[in-house]
């Protein structure tokens, strides 16, 4: 029996031991985020284990609510040891839970803490990290303890960038680069749209009263964003839609979204393929990556989300069908402009082999790795998601040319997820040569595992 | 080499055998079968082991047609030991099948007989059973050797439950309660609904003419279960739907449908959102738990369901999109009332990462384990669903809160896939264990096994 | 840790190793691919590695591209060493993929080459291999040297069969046979449909101008393959359709259809089932096996497409929801005729349990095996592929009688892939048997894994 979390913690083989060994230290590049660029630029400290770990956690709320923890403990008003002792209680029964293992690994990477928290350790786990936070951790010493040389954060495109301008100016350790993500833009159909396009209007001096001032605005940001460091855009698309218009209705469009008239599915899909294809050609233009997120179902539970707020615990996974919407969409853009680096996602793991395969329809032009099939991502953020979503690349797609994992998180100490996942991945590979199903080369074995846990990162988001 | 089912079957670990050791003899609760009261109330006795495995055995029947059986000797009316033949024949071939595992562990733990059943077998293991058989064998004995402390059946609210009366008063070993299942209430759309609610009229004695008076006989119905044990609702949802409609036009619609005319799929929709809503409500009254089972495809070859009848076999999953009408139907449940407890179970296995999910979204109310992600069920009832259900609830829940298995069965032998479940079940948290990947704890260990094998269960539906 | 690819590749266990002796040396019934019937009665010879693996492995050409190679080295115009450079650049990276394992598997089965190939082995390999092409090596050795006993290749119901015809006078090896593939007469939402139908009146002789003679132009084909060897059609359902309408409709239909006028969705769809139940009628009569492929979604990245042309890598799996349709369609036409011998596969491997519980329903008439869920196809061609469909069939059906696999492929190297799948059969049976889940008794798993790897396959499509 291996003993829990030892050295050797999810690696299996001798060679996934070797193998590890060879990309534990490499640095971090954290390519999608949501951690807070003012929390950075203000050198955020935090005064104990609750603020740093219950604050806006909603992987926590979740199982805290499962296990029958009062709302009071999770989002309202308790105090930091109350809830701190709720989590404590709660945590020790979630067996095969990826929290579980992010729990111990945050534990003993950040506070040298080799305690299994649990309702009888609560106590002892809290004064021991006090100890270490009373004597002052920043947000600048945990970038550094972890070695983080890149963090893309998650930002609308009206965004000032103050922060990330004052990070800059700082001298941080971690190249802290903002993501353009249209969220607001693509939602026509949204009853705030209208509100929007009104604040982008005046953020961008351009007066918006059709398409082309529209695209003009939006393309006017981009290049803000760029001018700020940013290479990056971000697409939800829940779900993907596709549709074509005559070029002459989308003023037409524009002019009633903005009047707040009700738009119909048809025309909305037509808007959305549209701009999506337009922003793709300016980021294809600008050298910039595509991030397409697909599959959220988001505030699912209305009666709460009142109560608490959105980003709480209530979003969901979806099931829609959208590969034909996502494959027009996708041949639209290659079409027009090509597609930039474009990375997709899915967030309901029974599209794994779908993405993958739709990825490695679109590769080409002599680049490499160009068309990414994403990690597993928040809902499959676990042993068993990345290990499909890896199986589901190496079997249809090039396993080693991927960009490898992300955080996804608002935790400053989710950078041990990276340490989660080169272990899974080096016991992944490790099987396989074990099994005889690759040779032993380690030369290439050890090149492979580095690329995919630091050097292709480095170079398709650099 | 392990030997066939021997006393570690399925424990691939020490860790795994030492917890097992702490389950196997605890009680049985079976949330969910399809067992007659009618035979627990005459305990009726079995003559032989056609009877006792071929009379309803759905499952046992599409292995036999696949493996060329005339249809004479599965539904047929060939001799009793003629159709055990066959069966014999069958089950030799049927290896990786979970129909192989529940044949001999009938044999070994109802029996006694250790013989590998196959065409050469057939007659010993027939004239070994049968020499058990003639001794008497009944119900009772049955339950009482697996040590099952509950049964809950699947009930129509018209029934009269003077089986579960007779039952209750005879002393039986075993609490035998009804589940109130009102697929017929709910399927409006069905020719026959007219005639239902004209029943249901009748049995209440309340003139049912508008959506009030709908509501107040299914009630009505709700509490005599109530005052006969039940605390259990069961719907199918095949699909679930959901729909709005004006409240007046509820009475429109219960008047039309009585009078046999079709219905738009839209009003259907809005029809069973109500009624379910509705009924969630009195269930939450009364302390009820409320059984979603979503994705059965029913008599697909009609061919043969018009010759041999219904659960004969020709059932199936289906492949519906439904996680936004489902979403919305909780929600309007959580919203109007709050949810009662409730279970939701998928039949085709891709959507079990989504349910994980829509379960944690609705958890709350400071209540432990409230809503449940239900077990392997139909189709998964083997060692593959299972693990995949254990995971995809461990990854996106707590493993540790869930309420277990259940037999769904028609047959009284089928106790014995508690055994396999419990073996399972250790056999993955001894695999987690021995990985290093939870602390050798146990104390917390074995509560765990012992929780999921039966108190969670207990305190669930007890 | 095992050596890369030894003897034992795969095999896991003693059980694995010893069944898999019993079936290395068996024939291959290869009942569905994509070889080209004149490269076989011109008993083509290959000048180089190129030649064999690079003229239209639309496999290779996915991960070329994903590697960053230019098309140059793809599809377009380099030398043939400078693509097989390319090529070999590649392969080393392709850690996971079955690519990995058929080229080394081919380099060591045809051309008793155990170089692992990569750039820096290119040029080795190269002239290894070239040095016996040299020699001359023709289709018909490749054929002898994997015992191939059967060839059904894919063929247009316009067809002339004229090579299938020489190949039978040739006295090759083995028995080549057509199938009939109708896909362009059941897709008459193609601009092309009117055309086609035109063509079929002229090699047929019969004046289509209504349903009827449609279906009699169709049937005469069916039975000019019969009477060339043929004895199964294929058809690609993308998606299953199904839908009913007024007989007189029909004719109206053909008209229309044949004018090039649009034809509705829900026309389509009855065409479609009324075709195919039709068509399927015929093929039971003549004692034919029918082929469903499922979900496919092809030439989805149309810039590319129009560049370099179809079958090149640019087609994709699909996510339809299609059970009730695809029920429906199986019911109409067991109704009519009763069902074929029937093969189901899904490209999309979300579906596999939902097809091994089609094909469960629909098992009858005393006839072993009728209704087959077929194996990991094309995205699904893997290690991982192959194991999750057996799995499903096992939980859901009986393995034993599984026809097992086919190659879907347009190389002649392609062969090795049923010693793959041997292995991968063998492998997963040996795991069971070492886990004690089924009893070691080898008489019965040799017959079974023989029935699987050959057995089946020859009674089935014999």
């Amino acid at each position: 029996m291996k003993k829990f979390m030892d050295e050797n913690f999810l690696l299996q083989t001798p060679t996934a031991e070797r193998l590890y060994a060879t990309v534990k230290d490499l640095p971090i590049i954290d390519w999608h985020c949501h951690l807070d660029p003012r929390e950075i630029a203000e050198a955020q400290k935090f005064s104990n284990l609750t603020e740093l770990w219950l604050g806006g956690d909603h992987y926590k709320f979740r199982v805290m609510r499962a296990c029958g923890v009062d709302e009071k403990y999770i989002t309202g008003n308790a105090g930091d040891y109350e809830k701190f002792e709720k989590w404590a209680a709660t945590i020790e029964n979630c067996i095969g839970s990826p929290l579980y293992h992010w729990t111990h690994l945050e534990l003993k990477r950040i506070f040298d803490c080799d305690i299994n928290l649990s309702a009888k350790t609560a106590k002892q786990v809290w004064e021991h990290c006090s100890s270490i936070l009373e004597k002052g951790m920043d947000v600048s010493q945990i970038i550094k303890k972890f070695n983080v040389e890149m963090i893309c954060t998650s930002d609308n495109p009206l965004d000032s960038l103050e922060f990330h301008k004052k990070i800059k100016q700082s001298g941080f350790g971690a190249k802290v680069k903002p993501t353009f993500r249209p969220s607001d833009l693509l939602n026509i159909e949204s009853p705030n749209w209208g509100e929007y396009i009104a604040k982008l209007s005046e953020t961008t001096g351009i007066n918006i009263n059709d398409y082309q001032s529209l695209k003009e605005a939006a393309y006017n940001r981009v290049e803000f964003f760029h001018a700020n460091g940013c290479n990056m855009a971000d697409h939800a698309l829940d779900p993907p839609v596709f549709g074509e218009m005559q070029e002459e209705m989308f003023d037409v469009l524009i002019k009633q979204a903005k009047a707040g008239e009700i738009i119909s599915e048809k025309r909305v899909a037509a808007y959305k393929s549209k701009i999506q294809t337009d922003l793709a050609e300016k980021y294809k233009e600008k050298g910039w990556s595509m991030q397409l997120h697909i599959g959220a179902a988001r505030n699912v539970n209305t009666a709460m989300v009142e109560l608490v707020g959105t980003d709480k615990g209530y979003d969901c996974m979806s099931d829609d069908v959208y590969a034909d919407s996502l494959l027009r969409l996708l041949d639209s853009i290659e079409k027009n402009s090509g597609l930039p680096r474009t990375i997709l996602f899915c967030l309901n793991p029974r599209d794994n082999d779908l993405l993958a395969c739709i990825a490695g329809s679109f590769q080409g032009g002599g680049q490499k790795g160009k068309i990414q099939f994403g990690p597993g991502w928040w809902f499959n953020d676990h042993k068993d998601g990345m290990e499909k979503q890896m199986i589901a690349l190496a079997n249809n797609g090039v396993l080693s040319l991927f960009a490898g994992m992300l955080t996804d998180s608002r935790s400053f100490l989710s950078y041990t997820r990276h340490e989660y996942f080169r272990r899974i991945l080096c016991n992944l590979i490790g099987n396989w040569v074990e099994n005889g199903e690759y040779p032993a080369d380690f030369d290439k074995l050890e090149e492979m595992v580095k690329n995919i846990s630091y050097f292709n990162a480095k170079e398709y988001f650099g």
